[in-house]
């Protein structure tokens, strides 16, 4: 891998701003990102390079350039092997990239504010993120960037304030960037921010990224209705280690997460099911999760019957590509003038903004109506 | 439940000629129908009787008239009640519908030829067969029947004669009746049928009625390609008691079976990938069938994930509503003049005729769609 | 089956007393204990049935007696027919028995207290429960009567005063019968009736059966550590209808159960593993429970690997034959004159009484053990 | 890791001469043990590193010294360095212990015969093996060897000829070393070996190490007996890549693995259950296995219930620890004099020498009488 600057025109480079840009999932969107524009991988799991996307004039992921916030201090480098030696990326990697996890960790800047933290007003966090941002696409040169909270999932909030992922939110509209809500936090779903979110006139997209217990739900909700079966009980546990597990065996932070996965289920299936969602903090599994799902249902005659799923995957390698399609998608929006809500990417969500499908199928066919839009209608494209 | 006449008027009546119809599937669908007809029972897994079906004018419950042809002699009402006694019909049920379990007993003909049997030439047992479903439409005076076959599976053809599945199907079309084909055997797909089948201008469909893992299979298949995940194996097992259970453990029998199972992987995964499936005759399980698949797929940066499902369900069950289903859809369709292989039927089966969609949702819309065409085009209906 | 009186001697009878008497579990033991004494089913599930068993002098099936305590009036016939309808019990079995489910709802008394019952001290409940058992004893003419507590799990008591189980207990030992607590409710555990229990000069035994999730882990936990593996992590998730989910599904009574479970894992691994367990109620399984256990464990140089049980079984048809085999044991323990804790039934339970073995290989022995203590020494036995 | 000579003299350094000494199992073993010795991983699956062997005086892990015979060329290190990239040994690992790879590495010496190969006469075939091992003995100055068969399994041979593993078995023996029998291959179970293996007085142990399902299997299905349960189905399906999978998708190398997993059920069940075992080679695992087991069982009163298993392991991890073990129990054997078969090693395999249980409990028990039996009386014990 070099280090080169890319041979892409200063203009033609895009930003991507984690918030969280530390964690798992950034430092593997960074690293994944690079290695498959070296072409060490194939782009597996991404949705935005198969041949259905070629024609939408997505920025090309060796035009994208990485930065964002965070509260810890690991350097990227360092994040990276510690997921290597995890199994999370492939040996060999963090130094096959080191050069892009080092230009992205100086983009870094620090997050905030940490519980108790009294220092500054709200308005001045937004203000000190909001010109974290802007200083990024200046001092790269970029054609703008995306805001991505990929950080751990904060509490629900209990008072009227603005939680921290909504002070990042409110930063991106305000630093002019589209934003995306990869995570359960509030981010732009706080009240207070729907005047900003309408005035801005800036595309945004979320919440919570279906990567797992989720994403099957939205393809077996709906074919146990198109087969007329009658679901009855629909229970499931998971069990993750990582910060994400401690985050979410918080009962506040998982009643969040929980709302929407269970939305998919009444949506699909018509109505809400019994059953329940656990969701353990299991540190011996490090960045693996494991979900099991229980499906009672009756068949013809009131035969019963029952489906179980168990689904064994790596969070941050099923998260980073879709973060990485969401990133692309969104700077495109931008680019094409579309604002507000951007509810065809739904199939990328567990409680999509809007009002689309929650089955998988529809969703898919909104993003391949959503990759239409996106095209340049004078046939000029945008070069990858 | 009352054995009395049916208030339909003669004319509105329409047969169900089941090939196998003293087997698992024959007798919980005449159960089935009688119970839900008279309200005993929700029509859960009867998507026909879901509201998008409403209006195609398809023949009611309450008008179908069963008989067919099997080779063994068990009354159906007996048969009924070891269902009962195995937990695939509910307790009283047989009793509930005991006149409509005689009255489709009566009108059930000998089958034929057993292995070694000698007495009649090919064309001589297509002719006593098409005579015996002719005599039926007669004596019970029904606007037509539709023959559908739920026999046991029996192995591929080695030589060029028609088996005993084909000789049905011939004998359907002699008689001028629509022809399903719920099983993996050969049916209308021998070679020596294909001009009969072209010049009869009768509607047909199949073949293998999928109810179970490759239902899932055709749900599971498209969200891995959809999400860009690279599958590297696919490997399944089942296990099944009964009469099928049996058949299929004959390598020649699984061999038709686990065809169409692989085709809808390779169709919807985009190849096909590594690994084997098992049929597994297990007569302690009875009725019930365990179905496991184990599905090794590669996410962002090569990752190893696995998802494995387990299906556990009542083979009867889940085919009687399809089986009620599709006869229904037959005969209304042969009612609207439409001929040949119903390919938009594939939801059904897990080898459809025709080049159909193989991912159950793209299967659900063009199901939806034949709904559509089945509908009167002058606004009177077809009244239920 | 007949209602004549038994051709065993008065004295040779001997009484079974259920606290929860009209519950799923006793009604499946009274009505099962009928069944095999008539020969209509085999004794699965007994253990005392095996040959191992024969020459202990252990009371016949057929000199069984049953009656018991509970708060609620469902004639125990009527409930038997709910069992049979929800697969419990076999179709059939509830007539063929009647005459025995007849003759000990006659037995049944009212329990108590009910929350906010005032009308009694705890004295008074305790006399009124012990007369209950000396006039069965007495009208019957019975050798003796073992109390068994089959009731749903109570909340853990959080005053000092004595729950309904351990009211139930104290009056079995005022009224001269051993005692056995099937489930995790407090019972003979109360400090405030450890004088009592040691005075009373009875044998008793406890607590909370092992029926399932437990018993697999009480031989999957020696296993791990017979091979030096790591168990890293062992978390579960019961789904159970019935009475016990929701008993379960409240928190205080889970955390008693639980307790219990995680002794198991303490005691055969040698330390406590990471992992938490659920217990959901999901009323659509009725009396059928379904239990999932993810195991991860370290290999040679730390290689990371998991084991999933799932186990799906009918929560009375498993208790039932063990309670019937814990009745006759404690009566031909107190026969034998044993008093006090009897540590060798540990076998039966999740946290038994004593300091036995917690692996089930070990348990088996020690209740080998425990019958050549019961066979009469002289030589004259006990006739069964 | 240091290469300098080991502190230990010359006659308490041990040989472990593998069969298949470039296989994964070999390699894992001979880089496990380096590293363990190093103190760089804890003896994780090493039962004679648990405290009942401390005082058995058994020959140290830094005493061992590994050679073998193999057909195949890829030096150790690279083998180790596949098995790196493959998650079967740790990353850095083969570095780490790469002095000890290569000193393995030039102590291994040309396997035979390849199919085909004529050159050489059986006998001749086993003298060159014997000489080579004794080579070895000599040139190490060891104090003695014990051949281990970790090699592929093999068909089961159809003529009356010593198939491969048989030859090595015997010059084994012609070396006056014991020999162990990891594999379903024939090795000393060929009826043209009896007389010398009984002449030898040599101790000797197999066959068939029991890693997985099998294991799983020696426990569970004392478990069902214990509890009077009745198995009714016993099904399974094994998953697995690497060389084993290929061999053994071969039905005659799987029908010796099969018969072994067969007589662990029918011994602890008291017959043997319905249920097939399927092996499948899915190279997509690499050396994963994944091991599904579906049991049927019965309850009280005929209720059906079930249990399934799965099993996700490292074929390698698990085999390595337990080669180790035997290698060592067989040299103290040697050691004290004990010949013939070893039948209290049972608990190692699927299918042991002798008429030992097959409960693993009770082989547990066995194994540690063993042990016993190791231990000097005359008090002067085995230096570790």
């Amino acid at each position: 891998m070099s280090a080169e600057p890319s041979p892409a025109t200063p203009s033609s480079r895009h930003g991507v701003w984690f918030v969280g840009a530390r964690g798992s999932v950034a430092t593997t969107a960074v690293a994944g990102c690079a290695a498959v524009a070296a072409g060490l991988h194939p782009p597996t799991g991404m949705v935005t390079e198969t041949p259905d996307f070629a024609p939408c004039g997505l920025p090309s992921l060796s035009s994208l350039v990485f930065g964002g916030h965070d509260t810890v201090d690991c350097p990227l480098p360092k994040r990276a092997e510690h997921l290597a030696a995890g199994g999370v990326l492939p040996h060999g990697l963090p130094s096959a990239v080191h050069a892009e996890l080092v230009a992205a960790d100086r983009e870094i800047r620090p997050g905030g504010p940490l519980p108790g933290d009294t220092g500054r007003t709200q308005d001045q966090w937004i203000d000190v993120f909001a010109a974290d941002i802007r200083d990024f696409v200046r001092r790269q040169d970029l054609a703008g960037a995306v805001v991505v909270n990929v950080a751990s999932t904060e509490p629900a909030p209990t008072d009227g304030s603005l939680p921290p992922s909504s002070l990042y939110a409110a930063a991106a509209l305000r630093a002019g960037c589209p934003y995306v809500n990869f995570t359960p936090s509030t981010g732009l779903h706080h009240p207070a921010l729907a005047p900003l979110a309408e005035s801005s006139g800036l595309p945004h997209a979320g919440r919570d990224g279906k990567t797992g217990q989720t994403l099957l739900r939205s393809v077996l909700g709906p074919m146990f209705r198109q087969r007329a079966l009658a679901v009855r009980a629909w229970s499931g546990t998971n069990l993750l280690g990582g910060g994400d597990g401690a985050a979410l065996a918080d009962p506040a932070a998982a009643a969040a997460k929980n709302a929407g996965k269970e939305r998919v289920l009444a949506d699909t299936l018509g109505a809400a099911p019994e059953g329940e969602v656990h969701i353990d903090d299991v540190p011996a599994l490090g960045d693996w999760k494991t979900a099991w799902d229980h499906i009672a249902f009756d068949g013809f005659l009131g035969s019963r019957m029952v489906l179980q799923t168990i689904w064994q995957g790596c969070d941050s390698a099923l998260a980073a590509p879709l973060v990485l399609d969401l990133a692309r998608l969104a700077a495109r929006a931008r680019q094409r003038g579309l604002s507000g809500p951007l509810g065809e990417l739904g199939f990328y969500f567990k409680d999509p903004v809007g009002d689309g499908p929650s089955s998988l199928a529809e969703q898919y066919a909104e993003l391949r109506g959503f990759a239409e839009r996106l095209r340049d209608t004078d046939g000029r494209g945008a070069g990858r």
